[in-house]
């Protein structure tokens, strides 16, 4: 497979590159191709800005999603953004690696996601219609494709525990799994979190590693998360609400958007085409 | 009061400019005084990185908690960051406002966190022990301030409703209100949530801005998002879990987070001091 590994940290010598230069050895050794997207050493741009859009006549309002939408189409928008966004196309799986700074991905990366997801290409694809409504969660241009978050924290486990007071490491990366990764199609798989990443002695890093190469080695096996698709039949369209009855009786908030395991089986029995 | 609005758009004649200048006209019609960070217009440097810590020597390895933590014991943060460092001690309200892109914030904003909230500052602060977790979620640097968001999405009200495929807009902002604000010790006010930006209409303004203003009027007097402070006798110190019991039966993710109505006035009668 092609593997794109989006890497946002600054330093060359962080447990973070270390981690990055184990993922990239153990996928190669597996036959795969790595091709890194490294944000600070090629001083990636962060922000959105009028500088995005070239084509953009002078006097123009800016609304951003219209810009990169007609900049997408004209073939328009920067170098720097195209490259990627053919990285993208190339890949057959999609690793961003990040420590967690306050709750979600340092800006560089932000920044990455809100200049290379254009729209026509990550989002506002598709039919929106009463009957539908866009090619998206589980549908779009990385379908059947996966991806995978490599994430670094510097706070307890236990703090991000079901119970811990940071909340939940995986509510706290859905807006990312699903909101980022699942939108746009890619199958997304569960996450690889270290925690207190800063009192990590060298005599606990191989485990670490070896942790790591083998959700390297298994990267084309491992069960995506089962978020519901949102054409799949679980949505009401266009209103985008999850059907009555559907989700854990007394469920509520992202847990909602997540099949239950039984629910799996039970569907793709019934209709085992689509497994939806 | 001193109100401290950071505004994170590029266009200056958008929706959100326009919302913005509502504000402001509505806080200094009551007598408060407005300071604007409008980071496009000031070129806010996104990314955290080797630049943001002049002091370190040239060969060290950048560890950003580390760096950051001595950069602002020693004054030697950059001029930027020390002056919003600054605004923010000053204020006594802090607003963010900003268009919801890939459910978070602009990347430029985003980076004003990771830079302006420095180790020992917003993070980091206070006894850290088997009994004591750190001043943070309810204590800090800003405790007795409040904060808010004021946010644009481009989706339907619906898509992020309780049920709505995007998440819940509460839980989609629980990261920044949560993780961001109430961790230093702001009160969190509710959002400001202004849903289909694009689709607004010139006839449809009005509406939305004297809600705007209203929210402004009543900004001292808004109940904060009852947020459940980590060391008032909730959480299990260190690990920083709620205790058994707590939490509404079957409830899960970022709502445990968050008293419950009648637990706040049960609380209040038993302690009416501490009002935990």
């Amino acid at each position: 497979m092609k593997v794109l590994l989006v890497f946002a940290h600054p330093e060359p010598r962080s447990l973070n590159a270390a981690l990055r230069d184990v993922a990239i050895k153990a996928l190669e050794a597996e036959g795969h191709e790595v091709w890194v997207s490294d944000l600070y050493a090629e001083r990636w741009k962060a922000q959105v800005d009028l500088g995005d859009f070239p084509e953009l006549a002078s006097e123009a309002r800016l609304k951003v999603p219209a810009a990169s939408g007609e900049g997408f189409a004209a073939g328009a928008l920067t170098d720097d953004v195209k490259a990627e966004q053919d990285k993208l196309l190339w890949a057959d799986v999609l690793i961003l690696q990040f420590p967690l700074w306050w709750f979600s991905m340092p800006a560089i990366l932000k920044g990455w996601v809100d200049r290379v997801f254009a729209r026509g290409f990550a989002y506002g694809v598709g039919e929106h219609s009463d009957s539908k409504w866009g090619d998206r969660y589980g549908e779009g241009v990385f379908a059947g494709k996966r991806a995978m978050l490599v994430v670094t924290t510097g706070g307890w486990q236990q703090h991000y525990g079901p119970r811990g007071v940071n909340g939940p490491i995986d509510d706290l990366l859905f807006p990312i799994n699903h909101g980022i990764l699942f939108y746009p199609g890619y199958d997304v798989l569960p996450p690889f979190v270290v925690h207190s990443a800063d009192r990590i002695k060298e005599s606990g890093f191989e485990a670490i590693a070896e942790d790591l190469r083998e959700r390297m080695r298994t990267l084309a096996t491992t069960p995506p998360l089962a978020y519901r698709p949102q054409n799949g039949g679980d949505y009401l369209i266009p209103n985008c609400e999850l059907r009555p009855g559907l989700g854990e009786p007394g469920a509520s908030g992202f847990a909602l958007h997540i099949r239950p395991a039984a629910a799996v089986v039970e569907v793709v029995v019934g209709d085992a085409q689509r497994a939806v």
